[in-house]
């Protein structure tokens, strides 16, 4: 067990025993090439497609882990969480695969794609006005009712160790690679592949790709501090949220680089992919090429993995029909 | 070898050949299932992701058959083909594998993605009007000029060779199934179905998917013999040439039923699979879907195998958009 001062910080072994945990509930997603874009970027690029799990994201990889990790009796009283993304629709998901509550609080301004997810994964959803003090007093309310355990969408052990079981697949998957690329908002994934590779593949470095309308990670990592934004606005609305205590962990002691794409990098990016890749992936999921693309030097040669870290989006609304 | 009068008819073993000839040019793509998709029609589905290949569809197979199949002298003289769909890109792309010309006629109207996309593989392009009298005479011309091989789309049995090895990866990546779906235009994909599964699994039937704007293989079917419509119009845009003689005679012999779907039906079911499988496919690849959904008794309970024909998609033009 190794810990900072009180916090938790998960190990290797958490993560081989996350993965026995989850493999009945998760997909080993496979991984894409494209000729087209290894002559693009002059790398060879290997794409782990996570938005292939069956609710779209990565996430349900930590949020399994956190609900089949839980005793029997915790587990009668269900899971509990915040969040308008994909962390509320996995977490549910998985609560419903053990048969357990789940219970979310989102703000009323969310999504109605969103809410319809977690809704048919059978979660309670109880709306919140959109503010920090809002959300934070109607989450109090509803744990306490509910007595659901708190399962905090990336600054959580069980969560991350979780999502470092990506990383593990990935690398059994690929004749090793030089260096993992993927999206950063809260740190979860990064953290969790972190985890593993620093075990699994120390000489693979872990690289972070994020929007530049959301670099406070970025700035965190230049600064030696986790630096917090308000309210950034970018088109990647699943990398709005800052840095905590132990994604920072992993973030400042294994990350090797952070870069950042602007957002119209981020959906040429996402098109690329849709045409070249067939897929349909997230504008998050796109900054891991849009970085990839802007910095061809540190690149080109390299075998380089990106994480697809969701496909959750709006078909009407493809952020590259909306200029025209 | 299989004749009916002086034509030849592909066999088991010109399949495997082509599977030996073809696996270092083709991916061996995989196959994704749904839980989603699953409750929704009550069977158990599995979608084989042919938009994976690198050129976009299955054609890549039959095209890559008859390129390396071709010895030295032929080779030489390279291919010619006429087609401004998927074909004339995965033969673009076959012959540039094997670094020998590809000639192929198109009607000056096709969309200039299409001849992007043929230049990009380095296939040469020679416009013709679009109506049949001048695509037969331009082609004439241009074989007459190059000596390239004719390696008609579907009505050739190398192709139809090439083909059929999908269905054998599918059922090695299946623990079998009761059924597989694909879409008919000229019948390849049905033909290579029909000629691998009437020997490997020949309680498996075979069922053709087919718009209802451009229905004349079902007709051809209930009629007993070929009916060919002179410019059917569907979105469906893969699918609008007529059965032939070698297609007709897997499409007589060996297909259980034919199902139609109409456009509407054929787009929700496209935006039903971009949504849930995550994946970019063309209106063509929604028609097996669409007819399960459409005659859910016929499929529920049941083992289904659909393939998913190709992903060459414009993005810029998706047809549930069109309609607001």
């Amino acid at each position: 067990m190794m810990t900072e001062g009180d916090m938790y910080i998960p190990t290797y072994e958490d993560m081989l025993d996350a993965h026995k945990r989850i493999e009945p509930y998760i997909r080993r997603t496979p991984v894409r090439v494209s000729d087209y874009l290894n002559e693009l970027t002059g790398a060879q690029l290997f794409f782990k497609c996570e938005n292939f799990q069956e609710p779209g994201a990565f996430k349900v990889r930590g949020a399994a882990n956190a609900v089949f990790g839980l005793n029997e009796d915790q587990a009668k009283k269900g899971v509990a969480t915040h969040s308008s993304g994909n962390h509320a629709s996995c977490l549910s998901y998985a609560a419903m695969r053990r048969g357990i509550p789940c219970n979310v609080v989102m703000p009323r301004t969310a999504p109605q794609a969103k809410k319809d997810t977690v809704r048919r994964y059978g979660g309670n959803i109880t709306e919140c006005d959109p503010s920090t003090s809002s959300r934070e007093a109607t989450f109090a309310q509803v744990q306490a009712a509910t007595g659901g355990d708190f399962v905090h969408p990336y600054n959580d052990p069980r969560v991350i160790a979780g999502q470092g079981t990506c990383a593990k697949e990935f690398m059994e998957q690929t004749d090793g690679m030089d260096m993992v690329v993927a999206p950063i908002g809260g740190g979860g994934m990064i953290s969790g592949t972190c985890l593993t590779l620093s075990t699994l593949a120390p000489q693979t470095q872990v690289i972070a790709a994020e929007p530049e309308q959301a670099d406070d990670a970025y700035r965190s990592f230049k600064a030696g501090h986790i630096i917090a934004d308000d309210a950034p606005k970018t088109i990647a609305d699943g990398l709005l949220v800052p840095l905590k205590e132990r994604t920072w962990h992993f973030v400042s002691t294994y990350v090797s680089e952070i870069y950042t794409a602007s957002d119209q990098e981020i959906i040429d990016a996402m098109k690329l992919t849709w045409k070249h890749l067939r897929i349909v992936m997230e504008p998050s999921s796109a900054v891991p090429l849009a970085v990839i693309l802007k910095n061809p030097d540190a690149f080109r040669g390299k075998r380089v993995g990106l994480i697809i870290t969701g496909g959750n989006v709006d078909l009407d609304k493809l952020p590259w029909l909306n200029a025209a």
